[in-house]
């Protein structure tokens, strides 16, 4: 059997320098568990619009299709900022996540212990917090058509249109159930069916699944109070699951709970493939951030533990998830801090290098 | 000259309990203040569905478009969440704001110096926070038309549509760089232009705004981000401008960075009328909080404070307003507390009617 392959999209800004630490794991996993994988890697975002004129080449889509897993750094930047829409950086992801069908988009919301303090919100509120944001990642006002600017009168009009079929809310719904039952079992859905027909329809495809797990709780909450609720008492939540507008901002605001938006990874999973395994990509929740780019101050810890994602999702290696997880904790624990890690403790940070080979050390 | 007009629609659930209290301040004011106003009352929301078999009877509409002012309690409740989608309780409070053009909805989150231990967040994060957040309230996803569930094949497809018309967000825009002007001088103006071509347009009418008010320092922020932003660094933002959709979510989030969700109250503004005063409605953020209606439980500031509002910016009272805003202050500052507003400190809760009774006192 040949190994499984993965392809490495490191992308923009940080997005290199945290992705070279994720090779040293990998490459790890190869010399001492024996796990082997093919790697290769290629241009998304603005790196790619620099070489091809276009935020993703279609051999580099082409490529991700036929992978076992994508794993990708992060893109954009102010270099771009003022490139036409259609080429911008964001559009290189929209097209893996569109083409390659990535419904289901699950971002855990964690508070590492050795991090609780580093919350803007007090201790008791986020200490031990872990919640699963499922978002739908394919559909929704991201993709629907009619979108444009368009003249009206005698000035312009901004487009973009909502849209939800019942099998893309049933197969989302789907995989937050499954979750679901792996953890808490509770699933809390949210969306604005008060404002919204597509919400309505959201809610009832969401009832419907729900019968197929009875042992799951499911509720509902509009998503304005979803927000709000996050903010005030976020352990109330197991899995939420949400749209691709909504989750995007849900999502942001659960991961900065946590006070480690530098720690949180993301998988976007997609149907079975022929040998099995989903269609995946996996990638940190933060940005390019292209203010410390270069710098070799990016924690790295997010990309990593996308890469223990995949272990989990694409490569059906939980233990060795598990394996890189700890090690993750171990060093936090042990007060290794990137710049972003750092509260008012007067410790030094160290490099997003000296990071990864920690996390290396450790494992 | 005619006394000023207003009218009280005191809504669903908690709305007639609170509104109850903010009558004994208008009472007040006429009394010792010599401001005399003629009050009318009717019915919103399930109570008006109750009676009129819809959420907002069209001779309620037209004395809404009537008056100098409305005061709305809140709308919904659990009674009505099975009826159809166009006679909802909110479907009144949307009808109210697209009739009479209420483009600008002024969402104030402050925080409470007596309070600042009752939110989620560390006290060094959100003492002295003071933030204005502008939402469109007139269109956009709202609005926007095709909108329904529709047939498509074999299955259903729910679809809304969002929409801005440079127009509508010029108008907005301009409504937000005014109130800069009279607080700090910085507008933050929130979209997803990244992956929306409205949230292009957005960004770019906001902009060719900004040259009018060159004091005024702009910047612009992804809502995602803006979610975030929030949550880590409320103080960094002094007026927020967004739309429709992203405006409900952002400004829920930022109430409950207060902690003190009941606190907090809301003017919707339209164009300015034939006497110069802008049609006007006003409202607590908080809902109709159906778990406590009919207890004594509820905490009316936020609906007083909206009244506030009305002082300010309907009837040119700007002095009276911060009188009532100080004596809200004085009262919390005595320790006097609904139920809503107890920390841990052993103090025994007011009712409703006893919170009311302590502002008129400190008046
Ligand atoms: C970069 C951008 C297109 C993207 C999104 O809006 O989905 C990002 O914010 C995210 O959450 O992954
Ligand atoms: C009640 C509902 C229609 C309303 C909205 O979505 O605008 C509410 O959430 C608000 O923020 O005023």
């Amino acid at each position: 059997m040949p190994n499984p392959s993965i392809l490495i999209l490191p992308g923009d800004g940080i997005g290199p320098e945290v992705m070279a630490e994720v090779r040293k794991i990998i490459t790890w996993f190869g010399d001492k568990r024996g796990l082997q994988f093919d790697v290769s890697e290629d241009l998304v975002g603005g790196a790619a619009y620099d070489k091809h004129g276009k935020p993703l080449a279609d051999e580099t889509m082409a490529k991700a299709q036929d992978v076992d897993a994508v794993l990708l750094g992060a893109v954009g930047g102010p270099a771009y900022d003022n490139l036409d829409f259609s080429v911008k950086p964001e559009r290189g992801l929209l097209r893996l996540r569109k083409e390659m069908d990535l419904y289901s988009n699950l971002r855990p919301a964690q508070c590492f212990d050795a991090l609780a303090d580093f919350s803007s919100l007090k201790k008791d509120i986020v200490a031990g917090l872990d919640i699963m944001i499922v978002r739908e990642l394919t559909s929704g006002v991201y993709f629907g058509e009619p979108r444009g600017i368009f003249e009206e009168g005698n000035e312009r009009v901004g487009i973009n249109t909502q849209r939800y079929t019942e099998s893309e809310i049933e197969r989302a719904a789907r995989s937050a159930f499954e979750l679901a039952m792996r953890r808490n079992k509770k699933v809390c859905s949210m969306e604005k069916a008060n404002v919204m027909e597509s919400g309505i329809l959201w809610r009832e495809v969401v009832t419907r699944v729900s019968a197929d797990y009875p042992e799951v709780e499911l509720s509902h909450m509009y998503a304005d109070n979803g927000a709000m609720q996050l903010v005030r008492a976020p352990k109330q939540f197991d899995v939420i699951l949400t749209d691709n507008l909504f989750g995007d901002i849900l999502s942001d605001c659960a991961a900065m709970l946590t006070g480690s938006l530098g720690m949180l990874p993301s998988a976007s999973l997609g149907a079975p493939m022929e040998n099995g395994r989903p269609k995946a990509l996996y990638e940190p929740v933060h940005g390019s951030a292209p203010d410390i780019a270069g710098q070799g101050k990016a924690n790295p810890i997010a990309c990593i533990l996308s890469f223990a994602m995949a272990l989990r999702y694409s490569f059906d290696q939980g233990a060795e998830a598990d394996r890189l997880e700890a090690a993750v904790e171990k060093v936090l624990a042990d007060g290794v801090r990137t710049a972003d890690l750092l509260a008012s403790e007067g410790v030094e940070p160290v490099s997003t290098s000296q990071m990864g080979d920690a996390v290396v050390a450790a494992l």
